[in-house]
């Protein structure tokens, strides 16, 4: 009798070659916490492991019939990453509403590690109106949560940016401070989950290198870990857990940021 | 000190949504198999565990600026799986030819598990004049043997198709049997390499099921244990045992082939 596919999260997002961030980290990191992942690109880019210089949004058309096609499995959680124009954030937001109830995890990848721009101002606030309130946990990082609150001009205000995304309808938003460390707690990564009902943070050691992927292994974590039936404080006390021990294992490529060693290479011979 | 990243293997092939077969599926199998995949897609697709039924080539240029952006990774073997039609096999070829010296291992993706029909005649003869010249080793199923030498009548001289295409340049070729058993050992799959000096074979209980990313999991295994350093015939060993035993252990999903397991799903918490 064979077993049966685990909890598949259906995953939207970029495609990355260097294989460090996008549709086959996610991939990875999914499967290392326990759940199957369903890849629908949204843009192929151009990449290294210092920056990005192109990026092709997907066909929309194609990422709907994708969808379409994958409807015989049975999706447990949705994984946003990058949606890099107008009509591939519109098809996502198609496709999400095909899965009414599955728990969605949207990481806004607004800019590369490496400092290019990957969004606009005007796709910043569609991404608020038509997609936040579809989103059950947003996992911006502090530029990105600035970036989506523009409205809001106190520079280390994350409350009240994050107020102003819960009350658009996003259920809850994980803050992540790797990018812009909280003046006077620079050894640490703070974390911050904010919800209507609670505020919780976490700590972690800062480690010394830049990274290639860790956003994109921290929202698929979640994802996987609420597809397999977590509640949603353990999920991200579990991904970030998962997600520190991928860095802090983490590769040095011959040049640039390093890549996040997400799964164990234990070869089965 | 960092360790640096696992030797790299560039994979040229094509994206499937459901991670069994493409870019996902050689991701984790050189994941598992001890080195780190960088992937470049030649083709996206619409598809399920049933079939294929869309297939949409990348844009040849965009394939050639991602290889140019990754040369700073070091490139230790070379995967190639779909090539769906000529603009992209050109680039693949141009690919190629930028990493003299580097292994390359070929799976012709000729026809989809579900029997969509991926490829033509006329990209076949593409593929044996312009790519065999430059392939370490192809791992072909006895139909895609067939379709790659049609001046060769005989049902079942596979020694002949092999030499035919050793002829061409190929250094070595090694035939799987899973989707056409030899007459007389149906429960066994067996598997032939064919290479100037030697033929050797590997005998396998059958399986009962269908797998969707059987013939992408082995062709990128064979990529990952010659990227270590193993030699040919030991690297085909261990792929080939890679591959039974993560279809043995294969998931059922939903409806459809049965997809296999690659990775070990064992949460780091």
């Amino acid at each position: 009798m064979r077993q049966s596919l685990p909890p598949v999260v259906l995953v939207l997002a970029g495609h990355d070659p260097t294989g460090g961030a996008g549709l086959v980290a996610d991939s990875e990191a999914i499967a290392a916490c326990g759940g199957w992942a369903a890849t629908i690109p949204t843009a192929l880019t151009v990449q290294n492991c210092h920056n990005v210089t192109r990026i092709v949004p997907v066909d929309p058309n194609g990422m709907r019939q994708m969808a379409e096609a994958l409807s015989d499995m049975q999706i447990a959680a949705i994984k946003l990453g990058l949606l890099a124009d107008e009509p591939t954030l519109r098809a996502a937001e198609q496709i999400i509403r095909r899965f009414p109830g599955v728990p969605v995890v949207a990481d806004p990848v607004l800019k590369a590690g490496g400092g290019a721009e990957l969004s606009t101002a005007v796709l910043h606030k569609l991404y608020v109106d038509r997609l936040l309130p579809l989103v059950d946990i947003l996992t911006p990082n502090r530029f990105e949560l600035a970036a989506l609150t523009p409205d809001i001009a106190a520079p280390y205000d994350d409350t009240a940016r994050a107020v102003a995304l819960l009350s658009q309808g996003c259920q809850a938003i994980l803050v992540t401070a790797t990018d812009d460390p909280v003046p006077g707690n620079e050894q640490q990564v703070v974390h911050t989950l904010h919800s209507p009902d609670t505020t919780r943070q976490w700590q972690w050691p800062r480690l010394p290198e830049l990274f290639h992927g860790s956003g994109c292994t921290l929202a698929s974590a979640i994802a996987a870990r609420l597809a397999v039936g977590e509640r949603l404080p353990i999920a991200c006390e579990q991904a970030q857990h998962f997600t520190w021990e991928c860095l802090s294992q983490g590769y040095q490529p011959p040049s640039g940021q390093c890549l996040p060693n997400r799964l164990p290479r234990t070869v089965r011979f």
